[in-house]
This record gives structure tokens, C-alpha cells and sequence, in this order.
């Protein structure tokens, strides 16, 4: 099967990981997925929520949004609807547990990080161009503190990278734009860590149930995907 | 590694599905998986969202809630902060898209039916019961529309259940209490039908990332589970 | 006149209060009023609302809700509604306010009992079916804080039941059923405590105004009504 | 018991009902119980509610709301804080059920009249004062109408009335202002028709039960009270 | 242009300010400009907001609300829609701001007052009608504050006052009602210190934008109209 | 005065403006005005507001917002506090009413434009920018909807560009950063045509009233500042 922009169906779409977007955030990102375009600002606090105060420990957070127009027909502004989506919460949260995988909250210290995911542009693939960007900012923002002596220790002990693969056409293919995302029949996201662990595997079945042998290779897809996206995280920080 | 509650690493907790807890809805049940207890109401009503009509086609959808007391500590009702959070929506989408699963909805014509699951006392695993108890409430749901001749088809084509398990100690187990629960490094929610595929896989990584080794042997765990909860579904609808 | 359940007019619909239908409340009671049956589950926390603090004097409140298919057809529910509707602040007042009339809040000491009243399914006479409930499991719960010695006093000083009370077709009929509530021409809801005096009073004349020999005879249905409920929670608690 | 303002226990306050306060309104009335100051206005609408389209009955429906600073210490607004809360609910309902009792729906034909009663200044008794002149303004927004030949039949089949009742020190009084209704044992709202019916009996023990001869003091005295008051409305609208 | 209402274009509707309005409030004003009516309420609070804590200055805030049917046809509350309006919000903030125009924070001491400006009748103009009359009320709370000595210093360095002017059919007019308003080409509304300086220039073109020598003839206009509120604040001051 | 960028009182910061940084709008534009950062994008819809249906009009709004790091400290959404804030309100209606006022509404035929206008990066003057970067891409999409012939005439009659003046140190500066603008006694934005009109003239004493002959000067300032402007309009779009 061929896919749409010529690639093979391990291929990654063109990746582009441009740091300090931003002039305010300790960290910010543009990651680019083909089309996807997620601006990732990573915020220091010298303080962690409530329910943690006095623990020693730090927290990291995410919130993960949809400009209006990043899609192809404008959706109403969540913060006009005044409440925001079952998607949208699903989302940030998937991106707080995943960085928090990496990070040792014992040497962050009382200290947070809020990752704010902003989607500019969708081409499929937001959630997982959010965490493979906003570990960039994360780790940007972990440096700034540490020149700062504001860590007891060094807090970022992996790396996390994700990557979307799916069954279009009965073939498993890597990194799904948009067109190829609403085809699949099994849709997962995977987030793993530098080491080649997984953090987070989200599979869902959209329409026909698959069998463990998809599922396999589902995942042998992701881990190569993500080993990919893990040498552009360090090629970008280096 | 002994549980708690003395039970084997790959034993499910006593399950029973009581049907017709409730007098008004077209199909109800009690589901009880251990401590773990919720009520699971089908409510058929005969349009389908706006963004449906006129396709012919049918639409199943979930909504799930906790009791305030239903925990150890009492909690805010959603109804009184105003706003859903995003556990619950998480899961209410959880819900809606396993059962989505087992459904022809061309054959349910443009009908649809809603699943409430309201957990009256929770001990672990209240998502993975909800599922398995609104498969039998919607089984129920359908027959009754069928015997009202509302459906052009049989629109049951699967039956589905889930189950959690995890990695507590190193042990992978299945079908986790609270306590459990909170001590798994990974904890996994599988859906699967009954012809034993996939619907969905929901592994997360609570702190220590895993290896494809483990998430195998969790899968494994979870495929048992699976399958002994539809017999027991089998049996409660016969 | 006939009542469909063949019942006299003067007669309760069959109640049974079951006692610790929760495992992690302090208090929880089952109450059945026929086919209306509520969960009330008591909360008990050992601090008071801020604008009591220091008073020295405790705090009981109650929260009162519908699951969404109670009812004969579903209901939104006010979760995904965003606001609480104008019949369940009313009703979650009317049984808090219920509630602290059988209590001494200097016997109390600055803590609190939070009554949690769940409607799983409705079949007329709900709010008074959850005081009768609510006051059994008020009751659970004060002793289980007496057990920890946590109150300066007996808090419990009477006990409160409640019952409705209608004209139907000419008729004053107790114990209203939904049927019978939707033809009622008069509504009338009565709290009284255990010791037969009045807590609260509500009369709503629907469509036709009644005249004071008509409010005589409810009440006094009502007050036979109440003595006998006092009997049930009596025989409950003992 | 002498009364801070002199009256003797049956006696009401001065009563001011001024019609024609707004321009816009079809019926309007500022209201005064002495201190208490209610502005009423009636706004006439030629449809229904959706729900009773196409029945040929017409429907009343009533909102209250205080100012901010119309009590003693001033309260956040409602629209502030985005939710109205239960006092609001009960008393709107209460409100739109009273004057509802002197409607015949048919004859007013598929009109709906909205009557929003802003307290102005607070000093006890908000809510009988609101229904008090509610029904002054409606009484002048059907006599609008009917110029206009809008209904079928004559809608206005009585009058309304309100008036609060209370145990202050053992004695009965009528007509509570703030002070005395801070102080009450137990608080009385009644409503009756210009015909002596009760319309809403509602009657609550803050802190101490009340036996069966002080409510039917209560209800001697609310039955006079509203007798007076139902000949200043007669007088105002002649 | 002959005006409706028979006035030159440079000339104010009638003003009326009537002081001490409200029994509670620290100072409280209906200020009238012809059919525009709006009651101000001053509220005194002995403390200011969080983020002005420890500064030793105080703060002034406003809030602008219409009632219902203060205007033709009846408007949907914002407390029952559950949020407040874009034109709302604007306008408490330019009252909040004008009103900060003449007020010594310093001498103010760490004390606020709140200025509640609900609009009771609406005929155009009610913004600019709620500033001037809300000076008046809080030039009362102010002298209540120093009474008792609340205040460091006087707090109150000079006056405020505001007009909308417009261009009609081409012709500048003073203090525009209803419908001029919704005639005008150009709306602008000034506020101006007594001393004849502004605070505030608001200019829009509705529909036609305006040249340089339209604004100035305007802003001439309003200067005079604003000149005479002063007098008049003054007048009912004295 | 020496600004802090070197930049004479008179000059405009480096002014970029990018267009279709988008794929899937109609129109839109990366507007810099120096540090401040807006991303413009114009949605179009061939339907109107409800309320302007069967006029043969169009309709254009717009809605700003910005990131949550955006700013030097992170600011909290307002999706997740569940409201807007008056400030987004009365920026977002700013931007509507100059827009508007380049179009012709009949020209446009029942089509709409939303002009969303999210701050990526802020340094003061984020409302100008918006205005001055969402009439390019307004311009942009009338192109589009021309070609498609959507229109029955052309629209776009003017242009439109805003500026920010204000007063810092007793200095006229124009187009002010954000260090400016936090320091500046006086501000003012100022929106004009092409044509060298008024559309909103907006000026506001922070602290100190402001005299004619300051108001006078500032308008000369952002006269020549909206001039330049359309100048890069222009140039932009040819």
C-alpha cells in the first residue's frame, strides 16, 4: 500500500524540533510532524500543588490544547464552551504521566514544571508530537533550574519519546497523519522511554477488534519509531 | 507472593452479575467484582444524536459516575464543582467505545442506547466491572427493543469484557483490588471480546517503565481473565 | 377509592431500611418506601465548614441526587449539565435542615456528618423516604464516633422521620406513590421527630387551593404516618 | 412582647405597593413590607416553553435575585460567582407556583408571562413581599394583554397573597423584619388566594419542633395577614 | 436635528441624584439622566484584595449589572446563563477604573470599596449615567470611612463625572438616549475629572469612521456636558 | 528620552507579517510587532449568526486569546477556570468592531469570517498587532471566498491598522512595549483606516487625567503609526 506522501509504512514523517521558540518560558519547543506543528512551553515554579507541600518532593504537570483553527473546520474555544472536553482532558493527562516518567521528583526538589502543549496546526499525531516535544522542553527547563542551583539533584534520569501506528488496509504503518487516522481500523499510541521501555501503550480498536499478532506488530512498529524520535530529542539538545 | 484476600495471581475476585436491579430502565444490572459494586442502567431511546440522523445507523454511548461515598474518604460530587473531571471522562469514553465494539449499528437502526455506570462502592477495578456488567445491561436492552421489533437486524455481533492487571512486586496479577491497585508499578486495563480479540489495551507505566516481556505476560494474565468473565456473562444472561 | 396497590389510605407502602449496605461509610442505610429506594450513606469528618471554626459546635449537611435512570425516562445528569437544578438544591436543603433538627451541636464538638442521599430508583416520595433513611444512618454514625469518643456529648437528642401526604380525588391519602403524586391535587410533605412535633411543614396546593380543614386531615395522616416510620428505624437501630 | 418597631404581634408593616415603576414592563410594582423593598416586573411573551407548545395553555414562571448590597453586608453576585444558588432556586419556585394557583392557563392561551422580582433593600420577608406584588404586576400585564385582545378568556381566576409567620420568645408574630426572623424559633411562609385557600404552606423549626396548636396559631395569624393584604392589592388596582 | 425630546444638541437630559437611597449601604445613589435609571451602592470593606495585601494601599472596584427588564424587551439573567457578558464585563471594569481616577490609595489605607451599579431602568447612557452617580456614592462612603476614621488620609483628590456624545445624522449630540444611540454614526463616551481632564476616552465608529474634526467637535461636547454633571455632583453633595 | 530598544518616541518596532502560516485556513498571518507574537487566522463560513439570517448580510467576529506562557509568568487558561476574563472579552469584541468596519456587509452576502487571534508570544500591544495582522489574513480569505464567487460584491471597502500611544516620562511614544506600557501614565490604542479615518479611538489615564492638548498629540502619533502600518499591509499583500 502506498501511503499518501510517498513514505513506507515504517517511516516517520519529516521531524523538526526547534528550541527556544519562545523568549519567556524556561523551555519551549516548535515540534513539527509533517503537518502536526505543537508549540511546547515549559514553565518553572518554585513551588509544587498543594497536596504535595512539605513531601520534599516535585510535580510535573501538562495541559494540552487545540488552537480553533489548527484543524481543517474551526471548533468552538473550549474556554468559550467554558468547559473543556473529555478529549482535551484525556490528553493532558496522557502527557503529565508520560514526562513524569522521566524524572526523578526526589532531585527536582519542591519544584514544578507545567508542560503547556498548544496544537498550532493538526495533522494527526498531536498527542505524541506533544510529548516527544515537550520532553525537549522539559529537559531545557531542568538545565535552566539546575544552572540555577534550584535542584537538589539532577531530575531527568530517561528520556520519552511517542509515536502513533495504526492498521490502515490490514498493513500496520508508523506515524499516522491525518487522512490515515481516520482510516485506521486499530489506532495506538506509544510512549517509551530512551532506554526502550514503555511507559504508556494506548490501544483502541475503532470498528474491528484485532488479534495478538497485530498487536505484536503494533508494537515493534512503535519501538522502532520511537528509538527514531529519541535520537532527534538528543540531536536537537545536543 | 500471597494477596490479601488469598486469592492465586491469575484469580479473578467472586463476580456476580445480578440483571433487573432496576424496574424502569430496558436493561439493568448489579456487577460485582469482590468490594467492588456498580449499577449499570441501558436506556434505549429511539433517535440517535444530531450528527447521526438520517444515516440509518444506530449510536451506543456510556456515562460513568462514582457515588460520593463510594470510596474509602468522601468526595465532591461533580454535580456540586460544576464541572466533569477528567477521570471520569477518561472512562465514561472508555466505556462507550468498548461496548461500541459489539454493536452492528446498522442492524440497531437509528436507535440508541445509553449505559450509565454508577459506582456504589469501589474497590479497584471499577472501570474494568462497569464494562463487563453494561455488556449484560445492553444485551438486555437489545433484547427488549427486539421483542418491540425496533431493530431491523440483530445488532449484538460480540459480547465484551475487561479486566485490570498489574505488576505489584514484581508479580504480575490479575483482576487488582484497591490495595493492589495503588502498589502496581504497571497497571493495564484490557477489553477484549469473545471471540478473544482486542478492543482495547491501556497499559501505563506508575513510575518504573516496563519491557515488552512484561506487557506480554500481562496480556497473557488479562486474556484468561477476559475469557472467564464472558462464560460468567454467558451464564448470567441464560 | 381504591389505591392501585391496594393499600388503605391511611397505609405506608412496605419500608425496609437495611443497615451498612456500604463498607467504607460510617453509616449507610438502604431504605425502601415501596419501589422508591435511596442509598444514604453518612460521612463522618472530624472538622467543620470554615464559618463554623472555633465554635466549638458541630455541622450536619446532606446532598441529594437522582441517578440518571431512576426514573421511568432518563434525566440528564447535572454533571454533564454543569449546574445542580432548583428541585435538588431544595431537597438536599429540606433533609439537611431535616437532619439538624434530632442533634446538639455543642454534644457534636466540631465535627461534621455529611449525609449522602443517592436515589436509585424513584417511585414517589424520594426526599421523605431519604430523611427516613438519612436519620438511621446519622445514627450509625454517631455511634461509631461515639465508639472513638469523639463527640463531648450525645449528639443525638431525637430522631426525625418523614412522610408524604396528598389529596387525591378528595381523598387524603399517606405515602404517595408516583402515580398517585402526579394526581394529586394537594402535596404535602411532613418531618416530624420521633417525639411527634413538627420539624417542617411543606403544602403545595397543585392547581386547586385547599382550604384549612383539608390541611387538618393531612396532618393528621402525616402524624400517624410519621409515629409509625419512628417505629421501623426504632426497630432498625435496635 | 413589645416589638422592636412597635407593632403589635398581629399587625403587618406599613405596605407600599407602587404600580407603573418601570416604563418598559408590561405590569410593574415596587412592593415595600416597611424596610423591605422589592421591585416586580412582569414581562408578557406570545409563546411557551418548548415543552408546552401546541397545547393551547399558557404558563407563568418567576425568577428572584437581591442586589448585592441590598442586606446588611454585601453578597457576591450570582452571575459573579456563575452558579445561583439553592435559596435562589427554592424561592424563584416558590414564586412562579404562587401566582401559577390564580392562573387558568387556557384563558390565558399559549402567552407566558415572566416575573422577575429584584429585592432592592432587605428586611425580612423578601419572598411574601415578592408574591405580594408579583401579583400586582401580573394582575396589570393580563389587563395589558387583554387590551390587546391576546387571550382567549380572562386568565386572572383570584388573587395571591404572602405573608410570613413566626415564634419569636413564644410569641406568634406576623410579618417577621430581618431581626425578628434571625431570632425565630420556627418560620412560617404562607401563601393563600384572595378567597382564604391555601396555595403553599411552608413552615420549618429552626432548632426547636413545634407542636400541632403553635402551627395552627401560625396559621390564624398567616390567615389574617393575608386577608389585610389581599385589600392593599385590591385597593392598588382599583 | 430637533431631538425627540425637544432638546438642543448640546443639552443633558434631566439628572436627578438621589443620595442615601439604600438603608444599608455605606453610601448608595439612584442617579436618573431622563429615562436612565441606576441605583449605586457603596460598599465599605476593611480589607483589600490578596495580590494589594501588605501594601498599604487601598482599592476601588466596581460591578455593572442590568436587571432584566430594565430594557424594552427582557433580557435572560447572567447569573441564570451562568456567566457574564463580554459588554458587562467591559463596562464594570471602565466604572472600576474611572472611579480609581479619583482616589488617593494611599490615603485610602488598606480598606476597599465596592460599587455595585445595577441598572433599574435603561434609556441609553446607563454606563455613563452609573459613573456619575457612583462618585456621589462614593464620595459617602468615604466621608462614612473618615467618621470612623478608617483612613489615613482623604483619600478623595478629585471628582469624576461622564457623557456619551455621538454624531447623529451628522449633527454632535450631548448625552444620547435610547435611540439616538442606536441612530448614531459615532459613539463616544468621556469620562473627565471635576478639575476638566480626562480619564477615559472611548470613541467607535458605528458603521462610518470618523475624521479628526468630528473627534474634536465631540470631545468638546463632552467636556462642557461633563463640566455641568460636576455642578450637579456637587449639588447633591452639598 | 532614550527608549530601551534605541528606537526613536516616534517609532514603530520591526513590524513582520507572514502570511498563510497556516495550511487549513481560509486566511492567516504571523503578525510581530517586535517580541509580540500573534497568529491570525480567518475562518470561512457560509452561514450567519442566527439573528441576522434571511438579511442577505454577512458577519464578521473575532476572538482573541493567548497562550498560557505567553506572558513572563504563566498564566492559567481560561478553558480550565471555566470562564473568560473581562480583559479576553473586551479585546475579542475590539477586534470584531474594527474588522467590521472595512467590510461590506452586503457585498459579503450571508457569509461569516472569524478572525481567531491567539497570542503566541506578548510584549505589549498584542490587541494592535492582532487587528493590524487580521486584516491581512480577513483580506486573505475574501480573496478566497471571491474566487469560489461566495460574494455577491467585494467586501473589503477599506483596510484597517491599530496602533499603541501612550505617555511615559511626560514623552509621547508610540507602538510601546511591554516595560512601556506597564510604565506609561497614559494609553491609548488607536485603530484607523487606510483612508486615514477614526475607528476606535481608546485612551485611558493610568494614575494621572490626561489634558486635551496630551489626547491631541497622541492621536498625531498613532495617525503617523497607523499610516506606516497600512504601508506593511499593503506591501504585505501584494
Amino acid at each position: 500500500m502506498a501511503r499518501d506522501d510517498g513514505r513506507s509504512p515504517d517511516q516517520l514523517r519529516p521531524v523538526t524540533i526547534t528550541r527556544d521558540w519562545l523568549t519567556h518560558a524556561e523551555g519551549s519547543v516548535l515540534v513539527e510532524f509533517g503537518g502536526t506543528r505543537v508549540l511546547c512551553a515549559a514553565s518553572v515554579q518554585d513551588s509544587v500543588p498543594r497536596w504535595r507541600r512539605g513531601s520534599g518532593l516535585g510535580w510535573i504537570t501538562a495541559e494540552y490544547a487545540m488552537l480553533p483553527r489548527s484543524t481543517n473546520t474551526r471548533s468552538d474555544r473550549e474556554s468559550v464552551r467554558g468547559k473543556i472536553g473529555g478529549r482535551t482532558h484525556e490528553i493532558s493527562r496522557l502527557i503529565g504521566r508520560s514526562l513524569r516518567a522521566c524524572v526523578d521528583y526526589k532531585a527536582l526538589g519542591e519544584n514544578s514544571v507545567v508542560l503547556d502543549c498548544d496544537v498550532l496546526q493538526a495533522d494527526g499525531g498531536t498527542r505524541t508530537a506533544a510529548i516527544t516535544g515537550a520532553y525537549v522542553a522539559l529537559a531545557d527547563a531542568i538545565a535552566w533550574m539546575r544552572k540555577r542551583k534550584m535542584c537538589p539533584g539532577d531530575p531527568l534520569v530517561n528520556s520519552v519519546a511517542a509515536v502513533s501506528v495504526g492498521i490502515v488496509g490490514a498493513t500496520p504503518l508508523l506515524d499516522l497523519c491525518y487522512t490515515e487516522d481516520v482510516a485506521a481500523e486499530t489506532d495506538m499510541n506509544v510512549v517509551m522511554t530512551g532506554s526502550g521501555e514503555f511507559v504508556e501503550v494506548q490501544g483502541t480498536a475503532e470498528g474491528i477488534p484485532f488479534d495478538r499478532s497485530t498487536l505484536d506488530s503494533l508494537l515493534d512498529l512503535a519501538a522502532a519509531g520511537c528509538a527514531e524520535l529519541t535520537v532527534r530529542q538528543r540531536e536537537a539538545l545536543s
